[in-house]
């Protein structure tokens, strides 16, 4: 395959920082889940740690190459989940933390931000109003900007998600992605490409922030005027162009799914595997359930990438009579 | 200490016959719950398996053994948990399992002790009735009876989370134990005053199902003639004499919880940790609720031992609100 600007020796030096909590996560086959989706499921789980999210394998990279020989202050713009997990890593090493997000942002994920001590900036706008933000206080502060799918550290510490993937003894016929930056996707995509090319790598994303989808099927950047989805942790609109180049050698395909579906595989998840997800973490099964066919006898596998809701939010999607 | 019946080669041995996708389970500091338990807390968690319990570490120990040399048909009673994973490993080596359950038992734990192909028999009474049931059976059909608890691979191999909580960074200043027919902590119990002797080894039982707990005060076997409570896992009355007696050499304190304090021990894993536990996986928390000054400043792991529930009691038992 064409070169992404992943590196597999890098990704396997980066599981010797990434703190073990984060790491071989739990997985296993959800059986219960099957006859409401038609196919082999198993769950790759990234909600059992301390931050909630798969972003610390991530942050722990960059947290750790600052602490030895970097600056001491990091910023970074968050939906949340980055934003904790940096705060989280950088709290460890005795970092200065920063997080720009905007005020529409989960309650919960802002609320764990600063119980971890890291310093919180609220902005007017969306997710890209946060990164504008962050950019204008890393340059104006002379501190490290991250830049979650970006900077390499981001995807290649996400992307030992696909190593554990690839330890596994039951081989997958696909796995199902969140994309939203593209961090997790150019990641994990790397990886089994590489090692397990006949795995289908499928990237799922909401119709309501569909960009990276649309600039994917289009080969070029395609931006958005706004997003639209309860999956916030997904909602960009301003694809990189260095993450849509590395997407477009690794992914098979990337498909959007309607908010309804996303909302299904929540409850799905609830109701048969006993799973709290966020939205995002659901994208892999609603991607199912709108193409049933296409899955039907083939064992997938869904990264369930975050688990940080409003609780009150969460109980009125999956409401209160078992599905 | 003076020897239970338990042996720390054998659980080390254990190890090596569980399938992994049971072992090395998540154990991570759930900072959110803090503030409501006024004690740092960790979770050990055992439902991001295929059986959503604990049970399967001892299971797959005495389905090794039935495979390689056994007879090729087993039994147990069962309230849902032990069956459900003797039929997950029974169903991995072609053994013939059968699973003999009170016809009130968790409607989810039945249905999938179904789906994983074992043979259900239901039976009035409660718990104790199932267990005389499939002693008759085993005896009747000369097919090997696995007594959970009595049998040593039940408690060596749930003795593998014991392992698990010692390879752990931080020490723990006490571990909470749900406590039912002993098996969880003997075998947690046997590896920590072992190796950890400094750790408090804390037994939680419903008030409403105490007789192991009241049989450890008096150091005799104290049955009941009744149980009421939600904790369907641990709802015994006739407790195991060997049992007890390996569980005098282990235990520091065996302690009675409310009902409401599982409850709210649910409701606070739902809504600070985003897991979704059954009654007796919140017997640890429910202790820290109806304690606080015990445990004030103190670092407790609780063992998450399950996670099968049935949804619309639990979305009752949850409530729609955020907690």
């Amino acid at each position: 395959m064409q070169r992404t600007r992943l590196d597999t020796a890098r990704i396997r030096a980066a599981r010797r920082v990434i703190d073990p909590v984060f790491l071989d996560t739990p997985l296993y086959r959800c059986e219960a889940l099957e006859p409401h989706l038609g196919c082999a499921v198993s769950v790759k789980l990234e909600t059992a740690n301390p931050v909630r999210s798969f972003k610390a394998r991530g942050t722990e990279v960059v947290a750790t190459a600052l602490a030895a020989h970097g600056p001491r202050a990091v910023v970074c713009a968050s939906a949340g989940n980055l934003g904790q997990a940096l705060a989280w890593s950088g709290r460890a090493r005795g970092l200065d933390v920063t997080v720009v997000a905007s005020r529409s942002a989960t309650a919960a994920k802002l609320d764990r931000i600063r119980a971890l001590g890291a310093k919180l900036e609220l902005v007017d706008g969306d997710h890209e109003s946060a990164r504008e933000r962050a950019a204008a206080l890393a340059r104006r502060d002379g501190v490290r900007l991250v830049e979650d799918s970006l900077d390499l550290e981001t995807c290649e510490g996400a992307a030992t998600v696909g190593l554990e993937l690839l330890g596994s003894a039951a081989p997958f016929d696909a796995v199902l992605i969140a994309l939203g930056g593209g961090a997790l996707a150019t990641g994990i995509g790397h990886v089994l490409k590489e090692a397990a090319p006949r795995t289908e790598v499928i990237c799922v994303q909401p119709l309501g922030a569909p960009a990276m989808t649309r600039s994917w099927h289009e080969r070029r950047v395609v931006t958005t005027d706004a997003t639209d989805t309860i999956a916030d942790g997904v909602a960009g609109r301003y694809p990189i162009p260095e993450v849509l180049d590395d997407l477009l050698l690794v992914a098979d395909d990337a498909v959007l799914v309607r908010e309804e579906s996303i909302v299904a595989g929540m409850r799905l998840l609830l109701d048969h595997a006993g799973l709290v997800v966020e939205p995002s973490a659901a994208l892999g099964v609603a991607a199912v359930l709108e193409d049933r066919e296409r899955f039907a006898g083939r064992h997938v596998v869904t990264v369930v990438c975050g688990g940080n809701v409003d609780m009150d939010t969460y109980r009125r999607w999956v409401g209160t009579t078992a599905g």
